[in-house]
């Protein structure tokens, strides 16, 4: 079978990893990187000596590459991604997908129709610690799941044409839909603008899941501490996930809140159970190795990859309806299952 | 100048620190103690031998004690306060002063038209770090003020007849009209009830200041770990409170973000800022003692105490508009200025 | 049976304790508390109201006391104890029982011949975490023990009359000697002084056990943070007992080093295993609680105590041997066994 | 002028930081890589197009390389750094300098004789963090300098020709020497044997410097925890540098311990002084990037490099004079000044 061809357009912020993560995988080759900035192909072709650089985009489109790789700003996301379909590539685009249900919608279509794998940059969602959580969440291992919360915040990677929520918050929506399985019913949001009068810095989202489950998140770019961490409560017991710890990034707390009847006074109380603490030992895997290697398998054995496009339709759908219910204050929006 | 006489309602949770702040403060007795349940009061009666338990708050009042401190389930704040106002004692109430707007502003007028001394239990108002906070934030030190955010969750003190929003959220609503020193505008808020059908056991709100500052506070008593932190972000430098941290409850960081021409691509581009950061030390006082202190001093000298029936109010006011946006799904609830 | 009349000397730092424990313990009175200082003896007077005070240990001594506990500077630890002994009375000692060997090996002959309990206040032998290592080591849970290594620094509680070897490190040897269950052979030490010429603000030491245990120890009062860390290194797993910790003061570590044959190159190699790490849950017990309950029902059923005068006289015995080594620049100093 | 021919010795587990870093300087070229193993030649190939391997390194001195990295196992560093210099080359050899007190001399003289350089990777001493603190106690921000303590411990990197002494602690060794500026006048060291008969897994040392300050090092490759800090104690202030914190990796405590007469009781007693905590904050350079520049500056200037040889030789000193104490169980070794 033939090495597929790979070309990545953006070797900006994040290109430079999945530009070295695709060099390293034995079945693709990094054929070509395309970006404007003359400094960023120079620094590309000085390390990547036999890769083909290219400042315009149609004109690697044009090169006999099988499949196309997108680290732009988000905003071009879209029509870099149709342009590339429709130039008969496979597509992986960052997240989010796109800017609107309309364009993920459209896009998840052209693949459909032109049968080429169309994938998104949901990478926690190759993340051991988070699939070590949804084994969890999938079994009985906590109980009923009540709710989660998600705090990503951190000073810098200011954004000045998309706010906090589809700069930094599709990583929680892309995390929270993987491990519950299923679409949130609403969503409420709220943020303000600080440095840029036209975007959000800062945003507060809850999603509502049937069965009353609550998934809040706080996501901001504007903030002394780097923070990325994630907390499940349920009824048996309570997962934390801080994706900075230097020493167990998953901690399982056997804890919980049992209702008893008070030997003293006979009414019935909240006594809470406390027992050990379990820190997994999780595969030292990459994430993002995992992730391009899922790109390049779907692509050479034609299936879905696990982030497909439909994956980033979805949490289109609820960016999109987070991103109303800012515009109007909170208001509740419902989303669409 | 005589000793005040302190009367204590409630020794279950709460009220026993209250009883040895009263008992070791120079300028009052601890007269009298009331709980209804006869376990308790031989407690307080073992550890306060020359006190007098009562079964019954209505003997209590009609003793001659001179003022009246109340330490028993937020429901009953109000009929308690009450009482001792109409018996003539001057009154402290623990947090939330009482259950609704009504009710708090009865209790202000009582007090006024009887000339008696009114406070509340906003503990956080007279602690050191928070007052260190609030120096910074009045002066220049921080620069503009841009948002601010509290956790305040653990796992317990689980309550059946109020919320987690009346329960733990009056120390941040409180900590915050202190350190902005004005109401909000509006709150949003959100929550969910898992243990018992009739309460919030969590609770997310955003208050809304003039000037398009956001304060936003979660609040339960489900929760894997205990955290008591409030970060303050401001254009020049960002505060993170942290109480229960071993070394130092305060951070200010020397951090934020600038607006600045790149070099090399001529763009406007934002510029993370980050300098010093200081750990300053705090003077040694317990919150508690100091509060207990500004009741007795307002009785002896006639004056209002620091957290007075108004500052009460003030926070009820903002507890019952975040209330109605719980019950109504976040819709926006304004606040009486 | 009779409540054990408990006398206690000394009501400076950590008396207090003992008074309010030997209070609150069902089996005994705090019948009398002694102490040169007026203030002091007025502080135990305004809490325990029906226990006598005395500014003479002598006339304690001749009242109706079954008991006396000692918690003065450790130099007077012998004559006290010796005194209470030939008076009669049960002893209970603070940390160190005494000096020397010579007056440790006094006080237990005296005990022994008179038939009195003697007991030495080495509470971390009592400390629920510590009884949870022990069971870890005593089972075959770690493999075989490789070494340990101690940290008990903070700044303050200077001595002037005592090093800390002495005033500090008693707690380190008391449980190491009850974790490994046997005498070390021989120790060196090493330390400076610097606030005063007379005695070392810190040492480091290091006992040798049979069979190539090494155990290490460093105690200071002149340290920036406050440090009660020790870890246990086994060829299977290794234990972390932070007393400080904030969440989980025992942690096992599944981790060990395993030689295995390197699969590219043919040669033996070290290869490390690292595993899960697990948090136990521990009694919520008050280890000072708990050993003064051994104190009483020793003396109520006229058996030994778990830390008895044989177990204090074991720490002076290294102490005393670590002060040689330490006066001889860290010759080693054979133990006697 | 020509740009710097630089020859590495050795791919394995810290020669590709050498090479990244050789690589990207802008003065030199990375003109060559020597490794007996023909998998990592092939993945220095792989990285460094450009670069010419060889499978010997007599071959490569022979080549027409003008300076020498060496980054082998430690008892080869001797035999290869002397055959750099007689081959007239520049030579930078990995930490320790050599492997007894003889051999580095041996180098030194060669070095002096043929006007070339010799520099030693004690990268520490380019370290921002270090260099801070170096500024702290050259001036006369903590008062007199009492003692410093240093833990450098992790699981791995376990040698089976070498001790921990001579694999991890020539850090913690030139650090010391570094910050101190000075020799110490003797050394005491303790140690054990776990994994291998042969070599110290864990070493226990104190070096004494004049003046009555003490400097004692934990270096062990058989620990659960990776930790790198150091304490710094002086009489005003107190120093704590952990290089694996997550936010501010020295700190400054304006701690210290006055002797002040008791108000109460009139004695001088000890009185601990807390104030404030800085976390300077400290330039973005990467040491090894610095370390590596010095050495190609020190060639194209001829002048010496920080890390030079005499500097590398003082630290074997040390170190051998700490490996005859530890053969000896701890006897007091003096060091040649």
């Amino acid at each position: 079978m033939n090495r597929t061809r790979i070309g990545l357009i953006g070797f900006g912020y994040w290109g430079p990893n999945l530009a070295r993560n695709f060099h390293a995988l034995p079945g693709c080759d990094l054929a070509a990187i395309c970006d404007a900035s003359e400094a960023r192909r120079q620094k590309a072709e000085s390390i990547y000596r036999s890769t083909r650089t290219f400042a315009s985009y149609e004109a690697m489109l044009a090169s006999d590459i099988d499949a196309v790789a997108i680290a732009t700003p988000a905003r071009s996301h879209f029509p870099l991604a149709r342009a590339a379909l429709q130039a008969g590539k496979h597509v992986f685009v960052e997240k989010p997908l796109a800017m609107s249900v309309a364009e993920a919608e459209t896009l998840v279509e052209l693949a459909e129709r032109l049968g080429r794998v169309l994938m998104v940059g949901h990478v926690f969602e190759y993340n051991p610690a988070i699939r070590h959580m949804k084994t969890l969440l999938d079994g009985d291992a906590i109980g009923d799941l009540y709710y989660l919360y998600s705090t990503r915040v951190n000073l810098g990677r200011v954004q000045s044409d998309i706010n906090a929520l589809w700069s930094i918050a599709p990583h929680d929506v892309s995390i929270l839909l993987y491990l519950l399985g299923r679409m949130p019913v609403s969503v409420t949001a709220r943020g303000a603008r600080y440095l840029n009068g036209n975007v959000e810095d800062v945003v507060f989202f809850t999603l509502d899941f049937a069965g009353g489950v609550l998934a809040h998140v706080h996501a901001s770019w504007l903030d002394p501490s780097k923070v990325r961490r994630m907390t499940v409560v349920g009824s048996k017991k309570m997962i934390v996930y801080d994706d900075l710890a230097a020493e167990g990034k998953v901690k399982v707390y056997d804890k919980g809140v049992v209702k008893a009847r008070d030997a003293q006074y006979g009414e019935y109380q909240y006594r809470l159970h406390s027992g050990d603490i379990a820190i997994p030992k999780l595969p030292l895997l990459e994430p993002l190795r995992i992730e391009c290697q899922d790109f390049v398998d779907a692509i050479a054995h034609g299936r879905r990859p696990h982030a497909d496009g439909y994956n980033g339709l979805r949490v289109v759908k609820v960016l999109e309806a987070a991103q109303q219910s800012l515009r109007e204050h909170s208001r509740p929006v419902a989303i669409e299952q």
